[in-house]
């Protein structure tokens, strides 16, 4: 009998998790001087919320999605991305009404996608991202952009690429849709079944096509920027003009169009350029959706969001060689022996910790020899000494392991003295 | 076209997210005093794991469960429960060979039943738990029911009831067992179809029916502590002299079986006695299992956890009418008019936000009344005033939201004028 997480998934030890709390400590920090609140949706949702929301033409839909039917008889689906749920959540709890304009709402969570499992590419994933409802103005894309940017830099990574690209308004698309189509329909033989779907449900998806990539036509095809209206250039200026005021640099890459059926306007990607971060470059990718909440049934609204992915992004601060400062030490560890002793230890325990103060002590039966030995591997500052003798005088005897100093301190004042010395460490919670 | 969030699935919206957020901040606190340290695992399993890791018999597995295939046609299913995935990642991970023992574990996470929703039972909840593996050391039973309650009392909890019971080691469950047998088998007849069937999978359970409960065999039913063994009296009374160590009361109660398969020697549940918390008053529930390692192909290892409801516990909290220390408000807004201060005002927010203060503006096109209306609205602290005329000389008009007071600060000088006055405030992230 032996049986192991499911293909694609991972289960996240305690070293690394560590790794993950101070990854969303950071984040969570960023988000709050941003202003974005979070949201909790749930893990999954009804299959047809992302058939409308993703897309039906989308690889995610048509290829990826976990769906289930529950004991009731309804198509479920775990969440493959956040943006459907949170605009859902926004729709259905009315947050259109909120007197507090735009809505700024961030997540984390859990994406659940069937794929191929690769090096970056799970099963289960974990995204941060943050939506932005109900403001129709560029300076917005800047600060979603300039928000994720951030994330990014307090967290040490410095080989980062920005790309941006405009897919217009509506008008817009449709004049580049009926050029994609015209450019390519004499190609259409030579292109990727896919591709070929794509040709009619959504031209501009043949352009991220991987199979596709090298024809001769795709380095010949028109380019969406030609394509835009006035308001459509004018709004892509000022996102420009925004980003250049915060000196935040990027590339404008008009091949980018994103995966999903539903930006429009500001398209952008983050990539990792570090050196041996592997094909998968692509730490964060978003945009402008003013059309979803209508589409899910909420009144006429623009948002605009990313999401991140915080496996890639571990793997990212790995390539740069970045070491997050994650502590493993114990403020103290009891080492009790004698029967009254071990009795004493389990109040003192409990005591110091109801007073702040992180502490564990032996569970093992260990002699006292042992208990030090475990006192050490756990690092901790203080080991508190406790036998019969000590029980008898009221006593304890508390060991610095940095220094091997030992001090006698009476039970009855051994929390004020561990208080003190440990906010001397700057260790007490 | 108008989606919903599943039935028995809630959006948690911001405004109560916060409360979420310092719920699990406190709890983590505890547990790494207590020296636990978080584990994720993944949120779906090879079904094959809860059937074996909670017990076919259950109606946890029977009849709750979310189970799928995959499209490679794998059995998975969401998980019900926290015990059996950590329990199943600790074998996989072969933890048990980890220097540091016992191996102590917390998780925060979704759980998913299929039952009829109703107040305090969702279809996804979220669970606090703790696992401790390693050690058969009854003060391991103590520390975990410590942690437990002081997770509880440092949230501001005051009514709870915490119960505990001894299922004994498998010798004195065998006894037990057949004793149960022997005085329900007579009444056979008049128990509900899922006692009958407990009569042989599992008679223990028959204690905690529902329907059955005004049975009158119930009342003269044997009481396991009658069949206790040297042994487990002796562990049982070992877990209470501790629990009387640490001055936390608790009661005994002969008929606390739990609903899983697994448990040995201690099982415990803590209460809420607030009034008009409700029928479904079990706050935390959990036990020993000193078999299941080995059930899932781990070494013979002895362990103890236990699940704690988030749900319940934010509703034991309003019951008891607890405020949570839960801030709303932004440490400052920009109000700006006129082209050059609206662009200028990007990079203000770009650069105060980059320098730990938490900022805000308006993203609307409001008029100046409106932009000051907007920062009342998120209880900005201070306003800080540009328009064009201040981007010409340079300066920033900061309004103290408090006070009325009104200082001009040359733009250069902004952001150390603000990190100081926040600092005074105590509010630099």
């Amino acid at each position: 009998m032996n049986i192991k997480a499911p293909r694609g998934t991972v289960d996240i030890l305690p070293e690394t998790v560590k790794k993950w709390q101070y990854v969303e400590r950071v984040i969570k920090n960023v988000s709050d001087r941003f202003h974005y609140n979070e949201i909790r949706t749930p893990l999954f949702e009804h299959t047809e919320l992302f058939q409308r929301g993703v897309g039906d033409s989308t690889d995610i839909v048509q290829k990826e999605m976990y769906t289930f039917e529950d004991r009731g008889g309804r198509s479920l689906t775990l969440r493959p991305e956040g943006t459907a749920s949170v605009v859902r959540a926004f729709v259905e709890n009315k947050l259109f009404g909120s007197p507090i304009q735009p809505v700024k709402l961030f997540y984390f969570g859990q994406m659940f996608r069937y794929e191929r499992p690769q090096k970056g590419r799970m099963r289960q994933l974990n995204q941060f991202g943050v939506e932005a409802m109900g403001s129709p103005d560029p300076a917005v894309d800047a600060e979603v952009i300039d928000l994720a940017m951030t994330c990014y830099k307090e967290l040490g990574l410095k080989s980062l690429k920005l790309v941006i690209n405009s897919l217009g308004d509506s008008e817009s698309r449709n004049d580049y849709r009926e050029a994609l189509v015209q450019h390519f329909t004499p190609h259409k033989e030579e292109l990727c079944n896919d591709c070929q779907t794509r040709l009619t449900q959504n031209p501009l998806r043949i352009l991220d096509c991987k199979k596709d990539h090298d024809h001769p036509a795709m380095k010949t095809a028109p380019s969406m920027l030609d394509f835009l209206n006035e308001d459509s250039r004018s709004y892509f200026e000022k996102v420009k003009t925004y980003l250049d005021k915060m000196n935040i640099p990027y590339t404008v890459d008009k091949n980018l169009v994103r995966g999903l059926d539903y930006y429009n306007h500001t398209a952008f990607e983050i990539m990792s350029e570090a050196d041996g971060f592997g094909s998968i470059t692509t730490l964060a990718g978003g945009g402008r959706y003013n059309g979803l909440v209508e589409d899910l049934g909420g009144p006429n609204t623009p948002g605009i969001g990313f999401g991140m992915g915080i496996e890639r992004l571990l793997m990212a601060l790995e390539a740069e060689n970045i070491t997050l400062p994650v502590e493993n030490t114990l403020d103290c560890f009891v080492v009790a022996f004698g029967d009254e002793a071990v009795l004493e230890s389990v109040n003192l325990v409990h005591t110091l910790r109801e007073n702040g103060i992180q502490v564990d002590k032996d569970y093992q039966d260990r002699k006292m020899k042992g208990q030090f030995k475990a006192a050490d591997r756990v690092n901790a500052r203080f080991v508190l000494v406790l036998g019969d003798q000590e029980v008898e005088d009221n006593v304890i005897n508390v060991k610095d392991m940095e220094t091997g100093n030992q001090t006698e301190v009476a039970i009855s004042n051994i929390v004020s003295y561990m208080q003190s010395i440990m906010k001397e460490e700057g260790g007490i919670l």
